[in-house]
């Protein structure tokens, strides 16, 4: 393929590379008959295929051929089964090239910053091991079928509000750990066809034309070698964008770039070369992507079925006080809510799917159970109405158990815009707080893609957080409800108790067109955590029909360097009565640290099933990576020498495990001292620590004799003094400090 | 005097000039005997004077002569009591004049940004209002009495820790709103003679060398025209220092810096200018300094008996259940607690006074109840000892009430050294609780400078928060423990349930030289209020032995220009049994915003005496300032025209009375438009209102027929999307979509 994209290469007039840089259309690329180069279709995901049935129109919006609708990513995060999302990504790359689709486009991996960002139901996770982890088997199932992906939105587009116009500030470090290492792993260890580059502006400058971002980070540092595609009207300044190697634009713009581009080339203001660059990448991508099979076909049967037994891990049981769940087949059930009938199964935006099958929990929990159903609310309306209302309550009062379905209706969450509160519409809220006065069972199944605050949490025993669970979602909660099923899923992101307590609550959505991160590091649980602030249900909960059981944590080395692995294993043991799966948690605390770090970061973990009395040992390599922040200074993650502690548990406040280790740092840093530097700091230095020895014992004579200093704190005190004190407070003078600090750098 | 300073300036050689810009020796100037240059002396402050004895040694601790012990600063501000103030100031002036001392070194009005600063006891508040007001009042009193002050540590020298060496990263925002602000009006409305410069570097310059800081604002904007003092030792680069506009450097460097002044001047690295100003300011300090009255004398009894009425208006009854207080003349009473007969009357470093006379509140309480007393802990130690303890318990059974004195101990804070914790002693805490178990009458009075946490604070009835009281605080406790003074202080900070919710929790106290302020404005009740996070004890709070009503809040206008000034009058009435002082708090909120800005700021308050059954009305008037945010594109405070609630009642979260007001600005701020430019910014245009109002009539047909957007959402994603968009979506050509722009602009 290099040859042939070589000489096509040799053999393109300005114009014609100028006319690759941008979309035929809305989905197509440009082709370029005169060299056969062909045009490829790229279309909407991530968690299905949304290929328009007809002619694309300016918008993209019209009507998509069917495809199967699995859940949506917040779902899909919250299975902590990396296996399970690689055979999604397998289904849908079967999909997309039965379709003839080149490119299907997602994951979508970022993090989620703010429980109101409108897009939270498409995203993983706030955690961006767990979410990277994710997007890569998703890839790489997408991928093994010879069709592309594109992660996205590259990147630090956490929020909907502004997002064509907003300036996301965000610390280097920050942008690391956090936003870009969501993907990271991803990119290198999936290596997506495409990078999708966001609509907003990162730290003053728009993604598509940001250098550093596209060029400096994505490529010379992580090494990826696929094609950068914008964020369909994301590209703000062309000729910009070609420098800073944002490759394709989408969609087509109707040629007014091509001309820019021609004209820049011929006025100097663009190098031919990095315009070939950006060629190059396109025609990579197309001659790839152009290689399809033949009368692909899949079985949407064995798809729906997928998407039932996907959906039934992704779901979260939050609450089940006195076993109210399962359900007996025989025990007599209310169903409540309209969203048990009508159920809503995917968010809006870019990602609807039009779905192959729609299977409603009602028609499904039917075929199960002893059930009647009442609709409870009004799902268009916000106010309660008394006579639906009643219906639900004189039903409540003759069954046993009453299974409410709640949620948030399409209003209250889409791609495009923000939520402005964690609320659920005030008559479902209304319809659960009146059931609980009838009867003491109830049980509330939620369909929504983000947080929500729960007030009623105290009068119901189950919760079972649905989220949307795609078109087979209404049959993966009824397996769950009469126990078909195990739940397994745990949550990918915190349920804070009020929306203010949330990390991003002081600087979110921002104002003028800027949003600041200065919560820093400090997202999702890492922010609960170092606040000490309670939460509705914390990062990593999920309950089970069985307990399991943690024991036994060992390491295979006590000390190792920086450079080594180290490998922990667990013990995990079914101590129930039914078969179920564990998704067992495994964080990293830097003991001491020489720069703010968050108080534990999940560093691995692994989802097993036991049966009844059954344990495995469970192991875990940890790396570099595991226990290393990034260095703004050496512009590197480094590990610091110390101790680390290694827990283990179910949630990330729930860790029963815990070990300990020493990791030792091969990289030098040079530390140079100077006449601002502390007493503390050059006793680090042989020779500094005798000067400061010395100091202290002075300092202690001088202040024993007055009252004005408690004696214990002398030492504390005079250790942050810097080095230039010892003249003013006339123990040196210039020389010898002079000489001193040489002595130090020496 | 302008004409002697201007005849010395013409004599002085360069040698003499430099000799000037630094301390004879740790606290007098220098003199130039050939011009009749005299010395002055300053001494530390704030709440009394700390003039040594002896000769000045190097470190400046020498035994001080004996002063009157006002309560430290966090007590003063606790009382919201400007007048009262003042009178501590004319004390504290008429003793500065005895000793024959120019300038007493204080107030300390750093924000309390964290409640572990070891110096929170000295500083006034955690808001910039009450913390400026309580200064300017402090400053007007010394400063009445022909001496001066030096309003410090200037600025944002907001922990002991590193406090040589740390980099305060702080936005030029907040430093104007919340840290600058707390000097602004006490050096604009008190002109303190001097301004003392902090330690620490303020956004990557030391304080001392930062000519925006110490010139730029200082001067040019506040119109200051005294003297800046370097914090003893804070000067780190002298040439850079006199750039800058830093005068005097404290205390004496032998010499050293004399000769890279004169060396500077001389290889043109230093303008003579620019050092003529700098020992010009220097002579007018000396000359105005100098001038004392003679045989000035203060009358000691008096002295310490306004200290121990001052210091009954500082404390702060914060719980009052079943009205525990006040304790009846004959009531059997247990006194229990170190501290009750060793008092903790004031804090470490250099504000530390040899006090006139010391009262505890045991022997204090001797005279006017019926008591006996046990020690109950050992104060040197955290461990409880079963014996000491077990003798307090035994005397809480036997009596009817219990008054436990507990605090921190001088170890737990002082100047140099920040707090790791806000925990009380471990013996201190088991005591009370094992008190709790034989009595149901505790009352808990506190001995300490800043917030500690109370885990036992629900086995008591009382507690009365004494602060460091001063010598008389003893006297002042008995005072309100018996009914003699109705308690009338309210919290100047918050008291928050855990150390981690503190606004500074995430970046506290910086590591690596550097500390970054990223809660921005929300320092303080602007953090709790924003975030929702109960607190301990809320901002404002404290109570009365009587209760207030508050009623009938009225504004002289309901619409005004930011020039204009509003006046709002309530009305306050005592409906309890005696005679109390209120203090009332008037806070403002803007309706919306385009910045960000806290729910709610203090903007005013009075403080009231009223008896039994009496009402006054309270007039406020609040100006420009109480509307305006600091605008960082225009630099300057700046009003967006709108609504504004104004809110009134006794506790940041206790505000019964609201109105509302119209503010109307009158400075313009240009808005320019551009391709990147909102929809929704450009409705505010009428040209791009109608333009608006086209583009959502085409996007609601468009986006009708489509299922995969909720339609009453495409409103709200459309209007932010940029001009730009109009192009990729076709709507408009570049040619267009210029011409728009340029109405838009024109």
């Amino acid at each position: 393929m290099q040859e042939k994209i070589k000489k096509i290469m040799a053999e393109l007039t300005l114009e014609e590379k100028a006319s690759l840089c941008s979309g035929r259309d809305f989905w197509t690329t440009q082709p370029v008959e005169r060299l056969e180069i062909p045009t490829i279709m790229v279309t909407d995901g991530p968690h299905g295929l949304r290929k328009q049935a007809a002619e694309a129109d300016h918008l993209g919006m019209n009507t998509s051929v069917p495809a199967t609708c699995f859940p949506s990513g917040v779902g899909l995060a919250s299975s902590w089964n990396r296996e399970l999302v690689q055979k999604v990504g397998v289904a849908l790359g079967e999909e997309t090239q039965t379709e003839q689709v080149a490119v299907l486009l997602g994951p979508a991996v970022n993090i989620k910053r703010s429980p109101l960002c409108g897009r939270n139901f498409e995203y993983l996770s706030e955690d961006p091991y767990l979410s990277s982890q994710i997007a890569k088997h998703h890839i790489l199932g997408v991928q093994s079928q010879g069709v592309g992906t594109s992660i996205k939105h590259f990147a630090a587009n956490n929020q909907e509000y502004k997002r064509m116009s907003v300036d996301t500030i965000v610390d280097e470090r920050t942008l690391r750990e956090i936003y870009l290492a969501s993907f990271e792993t991803a990119i290198k260890e999936a290596k997506p066809w495409t990078v999708m580059c966001a609509y907003n502006k990162l730290n003053g400058t728009y993604c598509a034309d940001n250098h550093n971002l596209l060029t400096e980070i994505l490529r010379d540092d992580w090494g990826y070698e696929g094609l950068v595609v914008s964020d369909w009207g994301a590209e703000d300044d062309r000729i910009e964008g070609i420098k800073a190697g944002m490759d394709l634009e989408m969609p087509g713009n109707g040629g007014i770039n091509d001309k820019k581009i021609i004209q820049a080339v011929k006025d100097g203001n663009l190098d031919e070369k990095d315009l070939d660059k950006v060629v190059q990448r396109i025609l990579e991508l197309v001659f790839k992507g152009i290689e399809k099979a033949k009368d692909m076909k899949y079985d949407k049967q064995e798809h729906d079925a997928l998407a039932r037994r996907v959906a039934s891990e992704c779901m979260v049981l939050l609450k089940n006080d006195n076993k109210v769940l399962p359900i007996a087949k025989e025990q007599k059930t209310a169903v409540i809510g309209e969203l048990a009938d009508t159920p809503r199964y995917q968010g809006g935006g870019s990602s609807h799917i039009n779905p192959t099958f729609l299977h409603s929990a009602l028609d499904e929990m039917k075929k199960l159970g002893t059930i009647s159903f009442a609709r409870g609310y009004d799902i268009d309306a916000d106010e309660p109405n008394e006579e639906i209302e009643n219906e639900a309550i004189k039903l409540a009062k003759a069954n046993e158990t009453v299974v409410v379905f709640v949620g948030l209706p399409d209003r209250y969450e889409s791609e495009g815009y923000d939520r402005k509160h964690l609320q659920m519409p005030e008559n479902q809220v209304h319809l659960i707080n009146e059931l609980s006065r009838v009867n003491e069972n109830i049980v509330v199944v939620l369909s929504n893609g983000s947080p929500i605050e729960m007030p009623w949490i105290n009068n119901v025993k189950g919760v079972l957080e649905g989220y949307l669970g795609g078109q087979a979602g209404g049959g993966a909660v009824a397996d769950i409800l009469y126990g078909r099923v195990n739940p397994s899923g745990k949550l990918a992101e915190t349920f804070p108790l009020k929306l203010k307590h949330n990390p991003s609550a002081l600087n979110y959505p921002g104002k003028e067109n800027k949003v600041c991160y200065n919560e820093g590091l400090f997202v999702g649980y890492r922010y609960y955590d170092a606040k000490d602030i309670d939460t509705l249900f914390p990062f990593g909960h999920g309950l089970s029909y069985t307990t399991f059981e943690y024991k036994g944590i060992e390491v295979d080395k006590k000390e190792i360097q920086d450079t080594e692995k180290v490998e922990v294993t667990v013990t995990v043991k079914n101590t129930g009565d039914v078969v179920g799966k564990e998704v067992i948690q495994l964080y990293v605390r830097d003991v001491e640290s020489s720069v703010i770090r968050p108080e534990k970061e999940l560093k691995e973990f692994a989802k097993v099933e036991l049966v009844p009395g059954e344990e495995k040992k469970v192991r875990f390599i940890l790396n570099n990576r595991s226990f290393a922040y990034y260095n703004v200074d050496i512009k590197d993650w480094y590990v610091e020498t110390g101790d680390f502690e290694i827990l283990v548990g179910s949630s990330v406040v729930d860790l029963p495990l815990k070990t300990k280790i020493t990791v030792n740092s091969t990289k030098k840093i040079n530390k140079s001292f100077n006449r601002n530097s502390t007493f503390i700091e050059i006793a680090e230095h042989p020779v500094g620590a005798m000067v400061v020895k010395n100091i202290m014992e002075n300092m202690q004579k001088m202040f024993g004799d007055s009252d004005i200093f408690d004696k214990d704190a002398i030492q504390e005190m005079a250790g942050t003094n810097t080095l230039r004190s010892l003249i003013t407070f006339g123990a040196m003078n210039e020389e010898e400090l002079n000489g001193l600090i040489q002595q130090l750098n020496a």
